[in-house]
């Protein structure tokens, strides 16, 4: 079971807001669902994201009606403007929408026809070569865990965040298969609660032991000397290994700094932006206060007490001990390390 | 109003569990009740817990039925062990026992009437004298906060935590007062929420500007230079300065240090346990993660996910930048400062 699939015309897609509670899928068939599934995260993840980027593209090349191959590929820079608005942080929605433009734009199809199929092929090529990619991560992210470790997480980083299998979260997965026998401590992260909701929910499946935390507990058992080893995901990996991620990941690695635990980052080179120096110009989601003060519906205060909302935030690249992606893991100095990555060099 | 109070031969408390949604009041006639009302968080607040537990004592005095002063000496010992028992971390629960019980030993009374009154004006002096304290360390505490500043706040340290006023929440009030207009981010502090419920609902009653944060945002807010100063309570501070207060102190300390921010703690000599030579002695409360996964009955997750609670959390006294006491601002080396204070001597 995929997060993302296409199914009998449509993309078919877990609706994360339902989780843990009910397993429930939504087919989008139009541009304009596809941004507002990622807008309202019906879908989140980077990678996820990508995916369901390059799936919106293809249903753009049906949904744009010309039989003029000059001006379909107008509509589609104009529907890949409005996927990649939908969410300004993570880097892989602009990255999947480029991808099914390069496609456009290569020349290959002779026909409208033909290219509306090549570009629904495309899409789904990058969502398998997203699970092909999460798997050598896991593997070479799992080597980092040693056995019956404590890995501190943070967010939701598993086949929810990917087409499936995950990162950081597949790291882990990775390590339980390997026997490793990890325990997870899972930050809730809050404000929408994507690790009690969604990775211990993926976490309940696999098997692996694990439990949640809130947010304000992650300094308390690293002193505790209860963490070996930090593992989050990204959003965005600037070209000198500054990381945007989901808000509280700045703050766990400069703890782990404190403690001297290693604090790795889990990221296909899909999310790396080497158009970026540095983390400084990543924009910063700042998202709807009512999901601070009424998660899910649930009201923790009136409607008129004021909240703030940043959705993600950036870790300087000291902070970080590496980055893990499926051509190997990056070290210091970063520019090298992901630039040899993104290149396709073996690390 | 006051947060606890003696009110028509019972203990008139607000039940914090309500706000911000509804103010209500519960009236607790027996040293049960009283034990129970702090267990359960019906008051919180190291003060207002202090306070809470000398009005249970002047209640043990009403319900111990002995006529012999001896034997109602031994009840009272019971029933102070029974209080003591309800909660670990905040020492204010033992000393407002203790205060007690060193007026039932004093020998000053001849009669077990008269002892029974003379313990509820002793608890209604704590009471008053909780006030007049808080309202002193606010004008201590205010001399630390700039024109405009920006102060970031954890958990719920004023009027409610207290028996009226506030201890950092006190001093925000008191710079509020002197024109300072200050402005504060209020950590919501997970899992009880007590900055979204409690804080900020105090600080909309008093006008102050503010906004709730999720306790993921607050190294964020840091990096991005919005945080001028750090106040927090304290639920125990052991002599060498260690302090025990709600959990997220710790990192927000360990963060403040990293980002040059001064971090200060307040709280009244009462919470000083110079018994203690520091911290680690200091025992933990682990509460029921049902706290975690479903806060006010509302279900995060399905009862069956695992999850962690720990009530508090100590911050070594190499991060705090000073101790506001009612008796002046305590330094390091805070050996001899906080021995000075609680020794009444004005610092």
């Amino acid at each position: 079971m995929r997060s993302v699939e296409w199914d009998a015309g449509a993309l078919k897609m877990i609706d994360q807001r339902a989780l843990p509670w009910r397993l429930e899928f939504v087919h989008l068939e139009t541009v304009a669902q596809v941004a507002e599934g990622i807008r309202n995260m019906t879908v989140r993840g980077a990678p996820a994201i990508g995916a369901t980027a390059a799936f919106g593209m293809a249903i753009a090349a049906r949904e744009c009606a010309e039989d003029d191959m000059a001006a379909l590929l107008v509509c589609l820079e104009q529907q890949g403007e409005l996927l990649k608005a939908a969410r300004p942080t993570a880097v892989n929605l602009a990255w999947g929408v480029e991808r099914l433009l390069d496609v456009a734009h290569s020349g290959e199809c002779k026909t409208v026809d033909e290219l509306r199929e090549t570009m629904l092929l495309a899409a789904q090529q990058i969502a398998d070569d997203d699970v092909a990619i999460n798997r050598r991560m896991g593997g070479r992210g799992a080597a980092l865990v040693n056995k019956g470790a404590t890995i501190l997480h943070h967010c939701n980083t598993g086949a929810l965040a990917t087409v499936d299998y995950g990162t950081a979260l597949g790291v882990i997965r990775a390590a339980h298969e390997d026997g490793k026998q990890p325990h997870v401590l899972l930050d809730e992260t809050r404000p929408r609660l994507q690790g009690s909701r969604l990775s211990a929910w993926e976490l309940e499946a696999l098997g692996v032991s694990y439990a949640i935390i809130p947010d304000t507990a992650a300094g308390y058992y690293m002193r505790e000397g209860e963490v070996d080893i930090i593992l989050v995901g990204a959003d965005r990996v600037a070209a000198n290994g500054d990381i945007a991620n989901k808000i509280g990941t700045y703050q766990l690695a400069v703890l782990a700094a404190a403690h001297d635990i290693p604090f790795y980052c889990v990221a296909p080179t899909s999310t790396i932006d080497l158009a970026l120096p540095d983390g400084d110009a990543i924009p910063i989601e700042q998202r709807d206060p009512v999901e601070v003060t009424t998660p899910y519906g649930a009201a923790i205060v009136p409607a008129h007490f004021k909240a703030r909302n940043p959705a993600f935030d950036i870790t300087p690249h000291r902070y970080v001990t590496g980055i893990v992606t499926e051509q190997g893991i990056a070290r210091p100095p970063y520019t090298d390390s992901l630039a040899r990555a993104v290149a396709g060099y073996e690390l």
